[in-house]
């Protein structure tokens, strides 16, 4: 070791032991990105005070028999392992390796995911949460506390109000988190700060969870490894898998207009509209009709604000930064990687805030943009494309593309869903440039009968070249393109 | 007239008496919009309350000094028109037909806004705003009230509370109007209602406003028909004249950064600023330095929401439905054709609201998002455009084209300020076309030598007929074009 590295290094020791002392921090919020920050905080040095304003699901039921499932995917699980956590979750996971889709006469068509190694998988919400919050308790540094409701913050010192059986307790701390999800408190609060952008727009869709019962003997009613779709263009209905051998599905549909939530009231519609669109299904759903006639549908959102942090005192992560629709299954995986990243930054700026927050925003709000931007456009990827050949056969030859020239092209799903290293922004301006070559390609005539032969490949290998050069963004794009391929 | 025609009429006249108890209108807000929608609303036979939160201006003084100005031009004025009081508000306007540009060195260049008999107006905000008062205190269904600070609305009935010296008072109504300004607290509270989508977002620009007092004598300092930039890239200055001889300034300047509000606190650092920036600026200002220290700088923001009218009770009008940047001068403008579409639907749709609010939002939304966009990206081009010889070679070249081809060509802005019937979103799409097609013509070798010559119009023609042709718009565009040149 030279010199000058040890002087350096000794500096380094100095000022990290300087700063000793970590920042006290408080986190609104105990769902997933909340506990999983409060480990990460934590195991970084920061006493931690998390606060969440529901009951402890693990001594009082909360969902009322409700199972939410979530789509994790590679940006998730590579959170998860950098805290230890990802065998646990995958015990209790289950792998989805392709979509499957159900047309109105019952015919079934399938996608691969991505390679014959690769999957999503379906998790309970409440499932990972309670294995969050039994790993955040055994951190020395870290304190949960339940049945906590937020109040008020104060942005100039990050000291928050929260109100436990009527009496207001005063929380101070020297930095908070909002990691309260899509309806955040903290964020209303913020609203109130001087130049705080803010938009929120709702989607047209809305929706309600209905159920596919196990068989008797406790074995899947469908393919077990698989999300369900049934895409009807406007609307659809999908279903994820759950170890009991149940489907959790999801009717997606508009909450107003001709066929809607708002036009759907009376019994003898709802049936019909069942009967003539999900036929196949309806053996296999548990009382859909009343289902939908009790239920509320919930609306669908998109948030984004700016700025994420606020006095250098207060920050959104998670859902409470960019609220997002669940068409890529990427919401949660999101928040993980924002609290990820987050971690790798306090380690590189040495506990400094002055510099994580800035750099945290910079680094995640474009990405966050990126997928919310992604999601939304994948409502028409699985409600209709997903049903036509021309789209399955287009995903195929891209997919055979990428067999032969994987430093060249990785399909857009795959790039956000299996290469955690790659931002969402690049996965997006690369989709983009995917999407104008593709588009030539499927002009070729009768390429439905001819997509296998070599020479659609010869000329999707000179298109992408010829962008590429075209673009002047040869070097930039390979070297992505390299970076995820190695995930 | 024939027998049907006679029916028709008949049926009509029941119709039109059947409603004749019309209902009865609170509006929140009597700026310049609230106000001038009362007295449209009234004429068309409604009972108004009209609300304001601050005292009568015409009483006592609540602009402390302040002369805020307008730029009022075509679309302002034809709403004037249609109730009679564009006589009176141009008793008390200036006429300002050019830009005049002051480059850092002194250098001063123009540029015509339009022909020469086009040009926009410098209107007091506070005047106008009394003239309208005036005329709405004659229309014997208009009540006006001040003083009234808007506590809380019901959605579903339009009923508003409203708070006058510590005393609430609950307005009933059948119908309720926010015309409460980029602020709106009906806008605040229309998002707590459910799936209201809503958008705010800062400029990283702040004002303050300067002032240029007159000569002795009562004369201008500058020009008086003109709207005077300093255009600095990141920043600039504007001076608008007013009917005393003064112009009142704005000083337009980045909230945050390497020169900005935030970064200029010391007295010394101000004076520096100024001296280099607006040097010949400097003798005409009163006390620029003294009032850069003092104020505080207004944030610029804008606003959009989704949807404009809720549950059929209660509507956003003007600001309060689409606050945007004061760059293109529109903010007024837009705010007053708001209300007069708005009573040509009512007309129209025969003062049935359930068809005149969907219609109102349908024709109103899209026009506001355009121009909101275009105020937007013209801080571009008064702060640093204007400042540059290509760009205002350009703007001779398209208005010798126009002069040469009215029906083939009106520039942007024009279309925006001179040509009222054409709604903004055409202006904006229009505008686009020409930008990519102008753009060709810069590339012209030597064009700032041969711009006069006829075959760079030639070609100019040449292009207009391609693009048009090419993208099969040639119909429509011509359509609006010959609409807007009627003006």
């Amino acid at each position: 070791m030279s010199l000058t590295q040890r002087m350096l290094d000794s500096a380094k020791a100095k000022a990290d032991s300087k700063a000793n002392a970590r920042e006290n921090i408080t986190i609104a919020g105990a769902g997933p990105v909340g506990t999983l920050l409060a480990v990460i905080l934590a195991r970084h040095g920061h006493p931690v005070k998390l606060y969440e304003s529901r009951p402890d699901s693990r001594i009082k039921s909360i969902y009322q028999g409700k199972s939410i499932n979530i789509a994790l995917s590679d940006r998730g699980w590579l959170a998860l392992e950098a805290i230890g956590l990802d065998k646990v979750v995958k015990q209790q996971a289950i792998a989805m390796q392709k979509r499957v889709m159900h047309a109105v006469d019952g015919t079934i068509t399938e996608q691969a995911y991505g390679t014959e190694s690769q999957a999503i998988w379906s998790v309970s919400r409440a499932g990972i949460n309670e294995q969050l919050l039994d790993l955040a308790e055994q951190e020395p540094l870290v304190e949960v506390k339940f049945d906590q409701r937020l109040v008020d913050v104060d942005f100039n010192n990050a000291s928050a109000s929260f109100m436990h059986e009527q009496n207001i307790e005063k929380v101070s701390a020297d930095l908070l988190f909002g990691a309260d999800g899509a309806y955040s408190k903290v964020r209303r609060l913020a609203q109130e700060t001087p130049r705080f952008s803010y938009n929120q727009s709702y989607m047209p869709q809305s929706y309600i969870e209905l159920h596919i019962p196990a068989n008797e003997d406790g074995s899947f009613k469908m393919a077990k490894n698989a999300l369900h779709i049934w895409p009807r263009k406007k609307f659809m209905l999908i279903a994820l898998p759950n170890p009991d051998g149940s489907f959790t599905c999801t009717l997606f549909l508009d909450f107003q207009g001709e066929v809607s939530f708002a036009s759907l009231t009376e019994r003898a519609d709802v049936e019909q509209f069942f009967e003539t669109h999900f036929a196949d299904a309806m053996p296999l759903l548990e009382n859909p009709i009343d289902e939908f006639m009790e239920k509320t549908a919930n609306p669908l959102f998109l948030v984004k604000v700016d700025p994420w942090a606020i006095n250098e005192k207060v920050a959104l992560i998670g859902d409470a930064a960019h609220a997002m629709v669940p068409f890529y299954g990427q919401g949660m995986n999101c928040g993980f990687e924002d609290c990820r990243e987050l971690g790798q930054l306090i380690a590189e700026h040495h506990h400094d805030w002055s510099k994580i927050f800035p750099a945290y925003q910079a680094q995640r709000k474009i990405n966050a943009d990126a997928i919310t931007e992604l999601a939304k456009r994948n409502f028409v990827e699985m409600s209709e494309l997903s049903g036509q050949a021309s789209f399955l056969l287009q995903k195929k030859i891209e997919a055979e593309f990428h067999k032969r020239h994987p430093e060249l092209w990785t399909p857009l799903y795959s790039m956000v869903t299996f290469s955690p290293h790659l931002p969402y922004s690049q996965a997006l301006a690369i989709g983009d440039i995917q999407q104008e070559i593709i588009q030539q390609i499927m002009q070729i005539p009768n390429i439905e009968s001819c997509w296998q032969d070599d020479f659609v490949y010869q000329k999707l290998l000179q298109l992408v070249h010829a962008v590429f050069n075209d673009k002047q963004k040869n070097l930039s794009i390979n070297k992505q393109q390299q970076g995820q391929s190695h995930d």
